[in-house]
C-alpha cells in the first residue's frame, strides 16, 4: 500500500464507504451530532488507528487522530477537513481532505517514519452549518471562537445544540477544552474539492489556495411606475424590470473587468407580476466576493454608483441594504510556498486560486498559519450528488501533501 | 342644459353616481349580470328616457336606448361603451363613452332636432370579461360572434353563464336576436378614456383612434448552468438570468426603435432562487403589440433572432412558446376623418392614436364601420381607483361627438 496510486484507490473506496453513511436513505446527508456522523466518526477513527494514530473526540465532537512526532515535545501540524455534509450532498466535500491526510499518515506509519512534528488529522464535526444554520461549529471550538450563546439554539425538531452535543458524546460545558494553544501548533493544511471550474479549465490536478474571499451581500430594489402593456408608449415608461436588467448586465460587465471579483444576482422578483403590466418594482439580490477587502469595498462603491446612474437615467429610484458577511482571509505564505513547490514537482504549473466559499481553514486562520490545496472538480459541480473527483487527481493530491510534509520536516530538521 | 360645459358637468355627476353602484363596498366592481350592473342599467335607462329615448335590453343584457331619426326607415348609428368594470376599477373606463353619447342625444332632444339617422346608445353588459374570464360578451352578441359554447361556463361561485343571463333578465336561448343586421347600421363610434399617457404628453383633450393593435404573447426561457456564487469565475459562467437581462434590454431597445411597437416583459422568474447560486434557468413573459399585423410578425421575427443570438453567445439555450392573442383591427377611414375634422375645430392638432387595449369597437368592427375617440387620462392610470379625467376634456369630447353627428347628418342629407 506504499505508492500514491494505491493510496488514492483506497481513498476513493473510503469515500464511497462514507457516502453510504447517511441520515436519510436515497441521498447523502450527515449533519452535526447526527447518528450518521456518529457512525462516520467511528469508521474514520478505526482507519486512523490502523495507521498508527491515537484517536479522541474533543468536547464538541471533532474527531482527532494523532500521529506522534520524533520528539515528545514536538509541535503539531493539523491536517483535515469536515465529516458533516449538506443535504443531498456530494461525496468529496469534506471527506476528501480527511482521507488524503490520513493516506499520508498511513504511508508514514507503513514506512515507520517519524517527522520532527506530530500530525493530527481532524474530522470537523460541523462545517456546513445545516442543522443549526450556523457553519464552522467544529473549527470554531478549536479556534476558541465558538459563541456559547448558540448552545441554546434549537434544530428544526426543537433539540437544543447543547443537548445535541451531549447526546453525541461531547461536553457542552467544557467547550473551552477544545480550544488549541497556538504555541503548540505549526499550522493547519486542508485539502478540499475546488467546487469551481478553474482547475478543470487549467487542466491541472491541484492548485494552491491563497485565501478566502471576502463576501458582501446586498439587496437592491428599483421602483418605477406600473402601466398597461398595451397603452403606454415605450418613451413614457418607467419600467423597474428594465432598470434591474440594465443593472444586472452592468454588474456582470464590471465583475468581468475586475477579475477575480465575483458578483452574482441569484434572486429577482417583480411587482406586479403580470404579463400585461409594466413592472412597478423590481428587487434583486447581489452577492459580491473578492480576496481583497479593499477591492471588495471599491467594487461596492462602483456598484452603488451604477445603481444610482441607472435609477437617475430611467427615473426609477433605487434603494439598497447591505449585509457584510465575511472579511477576506489571507493564508500563510510560508506554508503556501512549500505546498506550491511540492505541487510544481508533480504537475508543472500550479494555479493559484482563492476560495470564494468558506472553509474550516478560514476559522483556523485566527489560530494558526493555514494553507489549502484544491483538487480538480468535475464541471465545478459541488453540493450536489454529481460532485466528482478523479482518482488520479487524488493521487496527485496525496503526493503533493506527502512532499509538503517531507519539505516541512526538512525545514524543521535544520 | 344646452351648452357643452353644462353637459360635461352632468356627465361627471352621473359618472360619480355610477361609481357608487358596486357589487362590493369600499371599491368599484360591477361585473356581468351582477346586481350592481342591474342597478346601473336601470339608472342609465332612466336617464336615456329623460332624453327622449326608448329603452330596451337585448337577450344578453346590453342596455339600448334609441333616439329615432327623421325618417322611420332611417339607418342607425350606434354609440356607447360598456357599463361593467374590472375589480377595484376607475370610474371612467366604460361609463364615459355611454354618458358622453347620452349627453349628445340629450342636446338633440332638448333642441328637438331629428337627424337623418337614428341613434342608439348602448351600454354593453360585458366588456372586461371579469366574471367568466372572457371579454366582449356584450358586443359579441351584437356582432353575432358570441360563442354559445360559453353558456355552460361557470363563474367562481359555480353559476353557469346561461343562468346569469336569465337571472339578469336576458334570454340565453335567444342570443341570436341580439345580433344586428349590418344593412341597418351606419357604424359605431365609441368615446373612451385613453388609458395611456399620449394625450397628456401632447397636451390635447381628445385624439382619434385609428385601430386596435394586434397582440402576441409569448414565454421565453433561457437555460444556463447553476454554480456557486463564490467559486465560479465570471468567464466560466452560463448565467441564465444574465441572458434574460440582456434579452430584456435588447427587446426594450428594439421596441424603442420601432415605434409604435410595444414590447413588455411583465413576469420573470429564476431557478434556483438563492442569493449565492448562479441562476440555472430564467423565464420571461413577453407581450408584443402593434397596429400592423405585418409589423407585429416582423417584430416577432426580430425577437426570436435576438433570443437565439443571446442564447448562442452565452451558451444558454433558449426555448419559447407563442400565443397569438389578437389580430389588429383597422377602423373606418370615413368615420375617422369626420371625427378628426370635428376635433380639429375644438383643439387644433388631433393626435392619431391606436389602442393597445381591446375595446367593444374591436368586436363591432366585424359588423359595421367603427371609430373611437380617446379622452385624456391623468398620468395614463387606468384599471385603478386613481383613474381620472378632467371635466373640460369631457366638454371637448361632447363637443367633438356632437359636431361629428352634425357632419354625418349633413353628409346623409345630401
Amino acid at each position: 500500500m506504499g505508492n500514491d496510486a494505491e493510496l488514492a484507490a483506497q481513498v476513493m473506496e473510503r469515500i464511497e464507504a462514507l457516502a453510504r453513511i447517511s441520515d436519510e436513505t436515497g441521498l447523502l446527508v450527515r449533519t452535526f451530532g447526527s447518528p450518521a456522523l456518529r457512525r462516520a466518526n467511528d469508521l474514520v477513527a478505526a482507519w486512523m488507528r490502523e495507521s498508527g494514530m491515537t484517536t479522541r473526540e474533543d468536547a464538541i465532537g471533532n474527531l482527532i487522530g494523532r500521529f506522534p512526532g520524533a520528539d515528545a515535545d514536538a509541535k503539531t501540524l493539523l491536517l483535515g477537513s469536515h465529516l458533516d455534509t449538506v443535504r443531498d450532498a456530494g461525496k468529496f466535500d469534506g471527506p476528501l481532505g480527511v482521507l488524503t491526510a490520513l493516506a499520508c499518515v498511513q504511508r508514514l506509519h507503513e514506512q515507520r517514519q517519524a517527522l520532527p512534528f506530530a500530525i493530527e488529522v481532524i474530522g470537523f464535526a460541523d462545517e456546513e452549518g445545516v442543522r443549526f444554520n450556523s457553519p464552522y461549529l467544529g473549527s470554531r471550538a478549536l479556534a476558541g471562537t465558538f459563541d456559547r450563546q448558540k448552545l441554546c439554539w434549537k434544530d428544526s425538531k426543537g433539540v437544543a445544540m447543547a443537548e445535541v452535543i451531549r447526546q453525541f458524546g461531547g461536553n457542552p460545558d467544557a467547550l473551552d477544552t477544545a480550544k488549541r494553544d497556538p504555541a503548540d501548533l505549526l499550522g493547519y493544511v486542508e485539502v478540499h474539492i475546488e467546487q469551481g471550474p478553474a482547475l478543470e479549465a487549467a487542466d491541472r490536478s491541484v492548485g494552491t489556495v491563497t485565501g478566502i474571499a471576502g463576501q458582501m451581500r446586498a439587496r437592491f430594489a428599483f421602483t418605477g411606475r406600473a402601466g398597461h402593456a398595451g397603452t403606454t408608449p415605450m418613451r413614457f415608461r418607467q419600467d423597474a424590470l428594465s432598470a434591474a436588467a440594465e443593472f444586472a448586465l452592468a454588474i456582470e460587465d464590471d465583475a468581468r473587468r475586475h477579475e477575480p471579483l465575483l458578483m452574482t444576482i441569484g434572486m429577482v422578483s417583480v411587482n406586479p407580476h403580470a404579463s400585461n403590466v409594466i413592472p412597478r418594482w423590481a428587487g434583486l439580490s447581489l452577492d459580491l466576493r473578492h480576496p481583497s477587502g479593499a477591492e471588495l469595498a471599491s467594487a461596492w462603491q462602483r456598484v452603488t454608483g451604477i445603481a444610482e446612474r441607472i435609477a437617475s437615467q430611467r427615473n426609477t429610484p433605487v434603494a439598497w441594504e447591505e449585509v457584510q458577511e465575511m472579511t477576506p482571509v489571507t493564508f500563510s505564505n510560508e506554508l503556501l510556498s512549500l505546498l506550491r513547490e511540492a505541487a510544481r514537482r508533480h504537475q508543472g504549473t500550479v494555479p493559484e486560486l482563492f476560495s470564494g466559499a468558506g472553509h474550516d481553514a478560514a476559522t483556523l486562520a485566527e489560530l494558526t498559519p493555514v494553507a489549502m490545496l484544491f483538487v480538480r472538480c468535475k464541471e465545478g459541480i459541488s453540493h450536489h450528488p454529481d460532485e466528482s473527483v478523479q482518482t488520479d487527481d487524488v493521487r496527485v493530491a496525496i503526493a503533493v501533501l506527502n512532499d509538503f510534509l517531507q519539505a516541512l520536516a526538512r525545514k524543521h530538521h535544520g
